[in-house]
């Protein structure tokens, strides 16, 4: 048998491998510094608590926990997500609190609902590129707005959507991710937000309000969430993978109900229901009141990480026109700008290879793949040694372009 | 806003909710025992030797557990089920073998990368209920081949297959679930398989063989694996939900090498990848023999149960004219025909409540949703208590009705 590329849908056909996965392989390299990965620190991950978690669940409800359980999720653990986001200023019943297996099952559910192919999805550049796979894994086709230092241009924005609309070509939803945004760092600010409902609003369209490093910030107070300023047209994903480990896979979706009854109908069909097990596991860890304190471990490691980053940027990155970086008030990641004359993915190979230090290309987040001279910093994952030479690497390799 | 049906996308318009999803709610109402559920006994899942491996892996490799993982899942579990398919004769190096979070995701995937809006797939008749949703809700069409008591009927399939052919709309692939059948609990015999495969390669095409139930047999000989008869045209679904837990939502795609490259590639966007931490406790669960052991465990149980069930059929069942149904030599499921005249769809409220005693109907595994006179029973989950007293009502239900 040679031609199996017959038997694939239209879409598979176009499905490509992730460049930031394929990558990630090469960074692993021994002596490599990567800043390219999206991992949380595994140094925080608290294994004695959640041993002790588990040994509980297993010996109060083992076979429960084990069994197949509800597609909308385990009650206890909707319930303390109920409560966790009353905390957030997020009141909403449990009925509309679905929990999924990661925040990416909630952008493959998300473009499975919503999108046929040839759709228009309204996004932000650059936006997160789990969410340009998923979306463009149905057809979908991304069109990004420019985001500035308070988030997506919401004139550009509006303009966008009208030339769409007018053309008889309505956008499907607006994606955005408002907190530290992946890959930028960038936090959309309130005005923005009010003006994005509005937008919604004024073209009757629905907002994927992706968030999965909202409660992760280090200073300052937070702004309203999407969902809070409307109930109406804001489909929120969450996830526990960056607030506590990624290893479980959950996360959650909260919304209108008629949209949160149709992702789970279509959860039905696509794995039955999250992990019982892991779900279980959460809510006790939940009810024990330490979801709360692993937020504020994780939070005072990362703001010393990204400090130290900039620290380091600052002092070894050439003084030059055109290269900058964003100075994130949470999350996980920063955003430099090279002159536009440089190509971050021009010059990925010889960063690892010679320089061994590793980032992702600003391409990657780009729906339309054009985007140069940018390039996505994690801090979280290294320690401070390594950011400090990783930085000093990537410092002598844009030297040596200038 | 009231229309939210206008931002749903064709296929989500389509989906209905399971209607034995639906159905399971009520018969969980006290006092009534339910043979609807396809789940497995919890008094059986190894909760013990669980926490023991559990705490192994957190303690030997917790942070290694609890981060990201690659998507084509743990090597180390990707090695063990290597090994646990060379014990069915089935050789296969590890790349072909690829971690899913539970075999319905690989019928999600399976719809996804094969299948376009109105494409055919190939069927028996009954068919597993996830699967006719899963392919559904991509917008395939279903066409199913009648089963018999040696599973599909192979000759009308290659008349409904070149019907299709000389039509110009061949199939996309054939579904089958040649293991102990879920609902039917019918084996596919040798001879079938065979023919089966001389199909697929007459037409050239591929077979979807799904398997959840196949390492439960309670005796005889096993049947070939579609995958150990063409290692060129057979994608193979397995899952732990059956032959240790559902819980944890794990199973394996294996097959040829393209059609799991894409796979991987499709699960990216999909969920990233299934849980890691799962699959590291699993791993070192078969790398320590728990498995077969457990498996051994369910076989004696569920053989008793089965045998139970049979016997209390004999007993309670009415001799009538067309009132049969099948002996499965493994499993979870058997399949209850009632004469013509009788509609289990109707007879099931009456059932539930004023019988108290819970089946699934025929026409959920029906894609066409025709099915009238048949159910499907499930002798894994009740004890024998309920077995002896449920059949007994099943009994007098149908008794009623002659």
């Amino acid at each position: 048998m040679s031609d199996y590329e017959q038997f694939f849908s239209t879409n598979a056909k176009n499905m490509k491998k992730s460049e930031i996965r394929e990558l990630l392989k090469l960074t692993t390299k021994p002596g490599v510094i990567s800043f390219a990965g999206g991992l949380p620190a595994p140094d925080l991950f608290p294994v004695e608590e959640l041993r002790e978690v588990i040994d509980h669940v297993l010996k109060s409800d083992g076979p429960k926990a084990l069994q197949y359980g509800p597609t909308e999720g385990d009650m206890n653990l909707r319930e303390e997500l109920r409560k966790f986001m009353m905390k957030e200023g997020i009141d909403i019943p449990v009925e509309q609190i679905f929990v999924i297996t990661s925040s990416q099952q909630g952008l493959d559910l998300t473009g499975k609902i919503f999108t046929d192919p040839g759709d228009i999805i309204m996004s932000g550049k650059p936006t997160y590129v789990g969410a340009i796979q998923a979306f463009h894994s149905y057809g979908a086709k991304m069109c990004p707005v420019d985001l500035d230092e308070e988030g997506i241009d919401t004139e550009k924005l509006d303009t966008e959507i009208k030339r769409f609309t007018d053309n008889g070509q309505k956008p499907k939803f607006i994606y955005v991710v408002p907190d530290f945004q992946n890959p930028s760092g960038i936090t959309l600010k309130l005005e923005r937000r009010k003006d994005l409902i509005a937008i919604a609003e004024k073209y009757d369209m629905i907002i994927v309000e992706d968030s999965p490093y909202r409660q992760l910030r280090f200073e300052g107070k937070s702004e309203e969430p999407l969902l809070s300023l409307s109930r109406d047209r804001v489909l929120s994903l969450f996830t526990f993978s960056k607030i506590l480990l990624p290893g479980f896979r959950l996360g959650w979706m909260a919304g209108p109900a008629p949209l949160i009854q149709k992702a789970i109908v279509a959860k039905q069909a696509v794995d039955l229901c999250a992990p019982p097990f892991n779900q279980a596991v959460l809510a006790e860890f939940m009810k024990r009141g330490l979801l709360e304190k692993q937020i504020q471990r994780i939070i005072v490691a990362y703001r010393e990480k990204r400090d130290y980053m900039l620290e380091k940027l600052d002092e070894f990155m050439p003084r030059i026109e055109g290269l900058k970086w964003t100075r994130p008030a949470g999350g996980l990641f920063l955003w430099v700008t090279l002159p536009k004359h440089m190509n971050t993915s021009e010059l990925f190979k010889e960063a690892v290879v010679k320089k061994k230090v590793a980032y992702v290309m600003g391409c990657s987040f780009d729906p339309t793949g054009l985007e140069r001279n940018t390039m996505r910093l994690n801090f979280s994952f290294a320690d401070k040694e390594q950011i400090a030479e990783g930085i000093k690497r990537l410092g002598e390799l844009i030297k040596d372009k200038i």
